[in-house]
């Protein structure tokens, strides 16, 4: 069975900061025509930064799209043809002030395959350095340790509700990698 | 610490099928302004479908926004309104053809509080009855049944890379539950 779809016109409708829009008019495999909304995302990085006695490091942080104060990994947005370890190294550096002698991927994936293109590379850092605190002056944030368990009972509860999040800590806590 | 961030301005820049956009200027805890990109979209759900012998069935579809075919848990949009569980028993007949008689919670999560504010409902369905194949006209896919096991090796070897469906996965798979 076809179940490609083909671009017959694309009309870009925002370049924005951090993503763009675009909707395009696609041929269906059976010849009929459909639009399709992308957002254009440049990809992005995560890090389960774990210490020797098992705490990770999460970042509490104000997200304005859901209006919420959430718990989540070091994370950031890929710039141009950035390669995703050397992202993860600078935005753990940058977010947490954590420098990390051992780097492993865990595991990547698409984060909303059905209307963006951002894929997001997870990592685990271990070997850490201690933490210098040194937000960046445009990014309010604090950084909180907590117990790898205690993290995965804020999932159960609610209280941890950010995908690449949850998909870190359960990656590490049932060492299920790739 | 303060971190929440103040709508000072919001401007409306697509309203479309799947997904709307609008640029909001904020002010920042610092009394600074910046601007911020969001993508709203009404919430989604996703179905892990679980037969007695542990097979779980997945659909095969293209995905325009990445250009890739995926293998995918069944998953679909809210409408207007819609209650979670109400949208998953549609979208679980619709697209896989396939009714449950009993069904569980497994966990909601934001897929990209980043930009957007997504939310997504997965649950499990059990006690399914026998499959009919009946996908939409407009739906070009194709369900697949594996065993869990297998599906979670293609998890590890990058064959499935959507991060509802992993999470979902991994989820069942280790009993990880609110």
């Amino acid at each position: 069975m076809l179940l490609e779809e083909k671009c017959l016109k694309s009309e870009r409708i925002y370049s924005g900061k951090i993503l763009n829009l675009r909707r395009d008019i696609v041929e269906l495999p059976n010849g009929q025509q459909a639009s399709r909304e992308v957002v254009e995302h440049s990809g992005a990085i995560g890090v389960v930064a774990l210490e020797g006695d098992g705490r990770v490091y999460l970042v509490r942080q104000y997200r304005y799209p859901i209006g919420q104060i959430t718990l989540e990994i070091p994370a950031g947005k890929l710039e141009e043809g950035e390669d995703p370890l050397d992202c993860a190294r600078r935005e753990l550096k940058e977010e947490a002030g954590i420098e990390a002698k051992r780097w492993e991927p865990l595991l990547t994936f698409y984060t909303t395959p059905g209307f963006s293109n951002e894929i997001m590379h997870l990592f685990l850092a271990t070997e850490l350095s201690p933490r210098e605190a040194a937000p960046d002056q445009d990014e309010f944030l604090q950084i909180v340790a907590l117990p790898l368990e205690e993290a995965l009972e804020k999932v159960r509860k609610g209280e941890i509700a950010d995908a690449k999040t949850i998909l870190g800590l359960l990656v590490v806590r049932y060492k299920f990698t790739s």
